[in-house]
C-alpha cells in the first residue's frame, strides 16, 4: 500500500446556479442566515459565520440551476503543484486562472462526470466589519444566529453516471479517503462517501439514475447541534420553505438531515454530525441494496425524489423540484442581480 | 384541609419599567427576539412567539427600572369576583380600573410588599398579522427565532421585606400553590416558589436584603429547550449582553436559568425547565441555609449580585446593575419614547 | 358558560396488559428505563424517575394486550365525591373498590367506549430506597438514565367507535378541557385531545376504524428534551425495539413523538413538548381531513399502521403487531410472572 | 515555509494510573458508561461506543495517581519510522518495545517535560461480542447509554515546567499544529492547545505552577451533543461523583467541559464541540493573561483549582483533589486489581 497523499485541506468553497437570483439570495441570507461578503456581477458571495475565508457559497444568476463548480484548497503551494502534475498527467486538467474573489491563482480541471472543479493555495482570511466582530478572537464572525444560522459548507454531494470512475479519480487524483459506499448485489457502485480530514464526507457521488452528466445532488451547510436542525425545520416550517426529507438521521455516516429546495431549484441540506474516522486505515463501510432498502437509522423511508432529482432537472417536467403542492416555488426566471 | 381555590390561570403580563426606553426596546426586540404588538404614549407593548394574549410584557419609560405591575387573569368572570371581594376582604384593594390594551376591566390592589397587581378577566386573543402568520394553527403566531426568541412570559420573581407575609396573601387571597421555600435555621423565611398550574414556579419572592419596598428581582422568559437558553448566551456574548450568571441548573425548582441586565438596569432570565408538580397535596420542598450554601444543583455557587441587586437600586451606589467591567450600559436616562 | 370542573388533577397510573409478561417487563425496565417499585401475582408496578406516586405503570399478564384501566386522581376528598356523584347519575358508574398498591378506594367506572376507569384520592408518596434516593430533595428518585429513562407518565390515547360521545364524557362528566380535535369534512369527528392541566393533551380519542370497543392506542410516557427522545431512537436501533414512527413532531399539539412496540404487542411513546395552554376560554383547535393529510408537523407522512392497529388487535391476522421484518416479537404468551 | 508534517494520526489511548483500582474501574464503567474490553494484571482496558481499536484507556493500579503514558497512533508504517528518527534525533527516544494488547511495537520517548509517550502503527479493529454488536455496520460498539456514554478519549491535557519547550517538540518532533495559546504579558507561555487534526485540540499544555515533572492534568473523552453533558451533570449529581467545574464553555477552542474527580483522584472530562480547524496555514490564537482573566466564554470564572491541582498531587496535603466538603473519596488505596 502507497502512502497517503496529504495534499489537499477542504473544499473551500461551492458555486450554485440559479435562476431566480434575487429569491436565492434572500433564501441563504434570511432562511440560511448567511452573510452577504462581496457582490460582483451576477454573483453574490456568501459565508456562514465559521468560515475562515471570506465566503464558501458563491451564488451566481444562470438561466438553470446546478453546481458551477467546486474548488478545493491544497495544504501549501508545493501540494497545490503536486495534484495539478496529477491531475494533468490523468487529461482531466483545463488550465490555470487567475483566481477570484478572495483566492489566489486556481487550477481548472473536471472530474470524469464533468463537473468543474478547482484547486488553488493563496486564500484570504476574513476580517468583519465591526457589526460582525465576535467577542471571542478564536472565531471569525460573531454569531447572530439569524434562520438556520449555518456555520459554514460542509459537503457537496454529486450526481455521476459512474460513480465508481469518479470515486477512484477523488481518491487517485485528489487524495480523498473512501469512507463509505454503496454496491448494489450485482456490483455496480452507487453511491461513495469520501473525505479530506476525520469528518464523515466532504464529497459524494451518487448514482444519477438519469445518465446526465455534471448534476448536483446538494450542497450540505453545517450546524452544530441536533437541536439546531430540529429549530431549523421549526423556521422552515413557518417561512413556507419547501421540506423535502424532515430531520431525521442517516444511516450512511451517521448524519442528521433536513433536506430543502431553495428557490433555484437546488436540493440543499442543513447537516450535523460528530461521527468521526480517525483510523488511518480505515475499510470503507459497503452497503447493499438489501441493506440500504431499509431506509435511514431510524428507518424512516428514503424519500423517492431523493433518488431521482436533481440540478439542473432532466426529467422533462416543468421547472422546479417535486415540491409539496402546498407550497410554490416560481416556475420562472425572476430579474437579474446585479451588485 | 379546606379545598384548593382555582380562580386564577396564571400571570398575563407584568409591566416592566425603565430609564433607557429606546434600548431597552431595543433588546427586548433584538436580543430576546420579542415582538412589538402595539405602542402608546410611554409604553411599547411585547410579545413572545407563544403568548395566546397579545403582549406579556409592556415596556413603560419611568425615571427608575423596576416592576410597574403584573396582572393575573382569572379562571371566569364569577372566578374574578371571588378574587376580588377576597382582596376586599383583606385591607389590599385599590379599586377597579377599566383595562388596558388587550384586556378588560382590572381589579388593582398591592400585595403586602406594596408592588402593584391586577387581577382581569376579558381579554383579546392575539391576531398575527400576515408576516406572522404561523404555518399550524394551534400556535398563535409564526416562530422566527429572532435572537434568544423567547416563547412567553414564564415567571415574575420579586423581592420582599417579609417574605412569609407575602407568601401567605398570594396563597391565601390569590390561591397560589407553594412548592417550594427556603427557610434559614433561625427560622425566617427568605424564597417562596409558588404556582397557579403544575408548572414549577410562576410567582416567587425573596427576601430584600435592602429592606427596601416594592422591587423587583427579575422578570424569566421561557423557551422550549436547554439548547435554545446555551444558544441564548452564544448570542448575548457576542451582542455584549452583560451576563450576569451563566447558563446552569437551579438546585431550587430545578430550572435551567441564565440571568442578564436589560439596558434599563433590570434583572431578566431566560429559562426553560420540565419540573411538573401534579401533586394536588403537594408538600412544599423546604431549604435551609446550609442546603442553599451548596450552591446551584451542579455546585455552582450562587453568584454575589443576585443576593444584592434589585431593582430599583437602592445601593446609593452609581445608576445600574453590577455588570462586568467590560460590558457599558449607559448611566443616563436616553431620548423619550414615542409611539 | 358555566364554570370549569377543577375536581380531578391528572391521570396517576395506567394499567398495560401484555400477553409476554417477561420480556414487557424487560422492556420497560431497561428500554424505557423504568424502576420496579412492587410485584404482585400476576403485576409488576413500575415507575418513571419523576414520579412522584409510587408508580404509573401496572403491567398485568393477561391472554392478550390492551389497556386493563386508567386512574384518575382528584383534587380533594370532596372532589373525588362531586366527580363520583357525577357518573353515578350518568349512568356509567360500577361502584367502589377498596384500592390498590400505592392508593385508597377508587371509584370504577367505563367511558362510552367501555374503557374501564377509576377515580381516587389518597395516595401513598414514593419514598425512594436508598440506592435510589436522589441528591437534591425536590425530586422523588434519583435519575440513573438507563435507557430512554422515561420521567413519568404523560398520556393515555384511546381507540373509540364514537369519538364525540367519549370526548362529551370526558369534559362533563370529568372536568377534561379540549385542546384540540379532528373533525372531518362529512362532520364526523376522528380525535379529541383534552387534558385536566395546562400540559398539551393527557386524554385522548381517536377514532377505532375497526368498530371495536375498549382498546387502547397508546401509553405515551415523558422525557424532558428533544434530545432525549432522539437519544431513545438510538438506543432503541441498538437493542432491536420495533419503531413504528421515528422521532418527529406532531401537527396536533406540537409534541414530539417516538413510537415503538412492547414485547406484548402494546404501541408505546416516548414524547416531549412544552406546548402549554394558559388560556382558560381556549377555543379548541379544530383540523379537517384534508388539513391532517398534509402529515405531521414537518412534512412527514403519519405511517398507515397508526390508523389500523391498536391493541387488542381484531385485524384478524397473526399475533403481534405490524413491526418491520427484520425485528422479531414473539408470536406466543411467554411464561407467566410470579413475584 | 516547510511543509506540514502528516505522519502521526490521533492519540490512539492513554494510560491513567490509580491507588483506587476497583473504585476508578466502577467509576469508568458506570459513571462513564465505558465497557471493559481486556483485563491483565494490574491494568483493565476500557473503551467508548465510538472506539475504532479495542480500547482508548488502559486504567492501571498504582501508588499515586497520574498519566502511565499516551499513545500515538501513525499514519503509516514508513510515517512511524519517520517520526522515530526525529525523536531519536532530537535525544528524546528510549527505544522500541514489542506492544501491548491490541497494538503493535511501539516506539518509546519522553517529551521535555518527561512524561511518557509512545508512538505505534500496527493496531487490530474491536470486534464486538454479540451483545455489544451495533445496528449499523459503520460504528464499532452498540450504544448502550450507560451513564454518560463517553464515545472515545478526545483529548490529553498535560502539566509541564515549561510550556514553550514542550509545545515546540509536539510540533517539531510529531507535527501537532498549534491552535491556540496563552502567553502572559511577561512573554511566558502558559498554555498550548494543539492538534494532527480538524478537531480543535488532542494534545495540550498548561503550565504547573508546582513546578513538578510529568504529571497530568486531565483526561477528556467525548460526547456528540451538549445535551448529553448536561445529562452527563445530571447523572454524577445523583451519583455522588465530585463535580469540580459544572457544565459551560470555554473561551480556549470553544469546547463545552464538565469536570469531574475519579476515584483514583485524577481530573477527567466529558467535553464536546464543534470547533474545526479546516485553515492549513491557520495562526495561532494568542490569550493574553488579561484576557483569559475575563474567565470562560459565558462569564463563568475558572475555579481555582483549575490552576493547582494536578496528579500525582504534590501539595503536600492530605491524599485526594480539592472536592466538596459533602463527596468523599477514599484517602488510600483499596484492594488491588486482578483479573
Amino acid at each position: 500500500m502507497s502512502e497517503q497523499i496529504h495534499d489537499l485541506a477542504h473544499i473551500g468553497h461551492a458555486e450554485l446556479l440559479t435562476p431566480s437570483p434575487e429569491q436565492s439570495l434572500q433564501f441563504f441570507v434570511e432562511q440560511f442566515g448567511m452573510e452577504i461578503e462581496a457582490q460582483a456581477e451576477q454573483s453574490v458571495f456568501l459565508r456562514g459565520w465559521g468560515d475562515y475565508q471570506r465566503y464558501s457559497l458563491k451564488l451566481t444568476e444562470s438561466q438553470l440551476p446546478g453546481l458551477g463548480h467546486m474548488a478545493i484548497r491544497a495544504w501549501s503551494a508545493q501540494a497545490l503543484e503536486r495534484r495539478v502534475a496529477a491531475i494533468e498527467r490523468s487529461g482531466r486538467g483545463l488550465g490555470w486562472i487567475d483566481g477570484d474573489l478572495g483566492h489566489g491563482p486556481a487550477y481548472r480541471f473536471t472530474d470524469p462526470d464533468g463537473h468543474p472543479m478547482e484547486l488553488y493555495w493563496e486564500a484570504e482570511r476574513y476580517q468583519p466589519p465591526a457589526r460582525l466582530r465576535p467577542a471571542l478572537k478564536n472565531v471569525p464572525q460573531r454569531y447572530v444566529g439569524r434562520g438556520a444560522a449555518v456555520k459554514r459548507l460542509d459537503h457537496v454531494n454529486l450526481l455521476a453516471r459512474d460513480v465508481a470512475a469518479n470515486r477512484r479519480f477523488a481518491q487517485e487524483q485528489l487524495g480523498y479517503r473512501l469512507y463509505e459506499q454503496i454496491v448494489l448485489e450485482d456490483g455496480s457502485e452507487t453511491g461513495a462517501w469520501m473525505s479530506l480530514t476525520i469528518a464523515a464526507h466532504e464529497l459524494i457521488y451518487v448514482a444519477d439514475h438519469a445518465h446526465a452528466s455534471g448534476r448536483l445532488h446538494h450542497l450540505a451547510f453545517f450546524v452544530d447541534t441536533r437541536e439546531e436542525l430540529l429549530r431549523a425545520a421549526d423556521l422552515f416550517l413557518d417561512a413556507e420553505v419547501p421540506i423535502e426529507a424532515a430531520p431525521s438521521k442517516h444511516a450512511v455516516a451517521q448524519g442528521m438531515f433536513l433536506y430543502v429546495y431553495e428557490p433555484g431549484g437546488n436540493r440543499v441540506e442543513v447537516t450535523t454530525g460528530t461521527h468521526f474516522i480517525f483510523d488511518p486505515e480505515y475499510q470503507p463501510v459497503v452497503w447493499s441494496g438489501a441493506e440500504r432498502a431499509r431506509g435511514q437509522a431510524w428507518g424512516v423511508k428514503t424519500i423517492d425524489t431523493f433518488h431521482t432529482y436533481g440540478t439542473p432537472d432532466v426529467s422533462g417536467k416543468a421547472t422546479g423540484p417535486p415540491i409539496p403542492p402546498t407550497s410554490a416555488i416560481p416556475a420562472l426566471p425572476d430579474q437579474p442581480l446585479h451588485a
